[in-house]
């Protein structure tokens, strides 16, 4: 089934032929895969090439290696847009997770640089600091450490953030609606701490993301550090050419 | 200047009191900062509070460690916006890198059945695969793999590709433009032959990217499979509330 005349290595042409499998539903996530053996035997390879090909989809996070029991497909990451602003509640509600929180820590701080910095307040001006665990179906995926203008909403600790979208609780009871807000990711190393809340290993990859939320007067009221499990969260964007926004008409956009 | 009262950890007030020195330019990329003992001097604080923040910076990619040499501030990141589609070259020149290209495979190809589905086309249908280093004054930063639909681009591979754009090549010589694209990104651990072309290690964490790219009449013509170095990118998106085009006037924005 490989071709061995191709210019794509065999182990390459190996990985696709694995992940097609995976994606077309004879091997469901949880599922164990072939054996090295029997990977060999199928497709008429060498061990080296089964071996490459495995640990490629192990290391993408498509494949897990359980010691001594063998390699199963993974759970499916949780699918995100790049572009809209939700909360980790609606987001895990959008794909019949149920979600939920545990409060790591939560009081009132002074601003460090960066936090007024984004705030647009002094620093050392007193903010309130929310550190959250957040889990889908009880599996740890995030990390959230929100940065709140105290000023706009003043005894917020009091509910039951645990449970509740803090995002609900700003907009039925603050009035403070997000707008919209900047966001800015990077691909790194899990440090330790972070590592154990998420049930990783250290040094595994995460992303880390910083948001800056706006209310609709454009004002920020929120900073955002967060953590996510790079092997939990795949992100989608939509990206379109320059000086396009006039001759391009996408679907729904107003003309 | 540290808050021994705050309920900030200590070592958490110390790595925003590097970021800061960092981004106020007292401390310039490439520049040698404190040794531990000094900062342990300089803040009044245990060695193990130095130790916990330099290394979550060290795993932020924000300092780098020289074995026997000490910590320094790591080059600045790569910044990208997300919602834009531009190609390599046009990202460096517009941050003042001379991007270029070291060709690594190229040919006809049978497409695999992710590339056919992404391409609208049968699997096994011959498509121009394109695999190229790509570095910013001279550093490797990422592995970007295009697979472009032959029948638009039949030639393409006589073309200088190592300097020139591929996206400024199908649009003067195919008049093929890319007007939009559906991308996705995920934080994976850097398999081993993608770590040493990028002159990082094995497991370093990288983002990888598939971008589907389309032409001004819809149609797919490009599937990039990408690895970019996490400790050298940073990706930026704006995010809007669902269900606020018509009520949050953003600035510029037509009304």
């Amino acid at each position: 089934m490989l071709d061995k005349r191709s210019p794509l290595p065999l182990h390459q042409q190996l990985k696709a032929a694995i992940e097609e499998r995976i994606l077309s539903g004879e091997w469901l996530p949880g599922a164990q895969v072939l054996s090295e053996r029997e990977f060999c035997e199928e497709y008429a390879i060498s061990r080296i090439t089964v071996r490459q090909a495995l640990t490629a989809l192990v290391m993408e996070g498509r494949l897990v290696r359980a010691q001594g029991r063998g390699t199963f497909v993974a759970l499916p990451r949780i699918e995100q847009q790049l572009t809209q602003l939700t909360g980790f509640t609606q987001d895990m509600q959008a794909r019949g997770k149920r979600p939920s929180a545990r409060v790591l820590e939560a009081g009132s701080v002074a601003a460090l640089p960066t936090v007024a910095r984004a705030l647009q307040i002094a620093v050392g001006e007193s903010v309130i600091m929310l550190k959250r665990l957040r889990l889908a179906d009880g599996e740890p995926v995030a990390i959230e450490t929100a940065y709140l203008l105290e000023s706009r909403c003043r005894g917020i600790l009091k509910e039951t953030l645990a449970t509740r979208s803090l995002y609900d609780i700003l907009t039925r009871k603050y009035q403070l609606k997000p707008a919209r807000a900047r966001q800015q990711m990077e691909a790194i190393a899990c440090p330790a701490a972070e590592a154990k809340l998420l049930g990783t290993r250290r040094g595994a990859p995460v992303l880390h993301i910083h948001r800056t939320t706006y209310d609709r007067a454009g004002r920020p009221f929120e900073l955002v550090e967060s953590f996510y499990r790079g092997d939990r969260y795949t992100f989608h964007a939509e990206l379109q050419a320059d000086g396009l926004a006039g001759d391009a008409i996408q679907p729904g956009e107003k003309t």
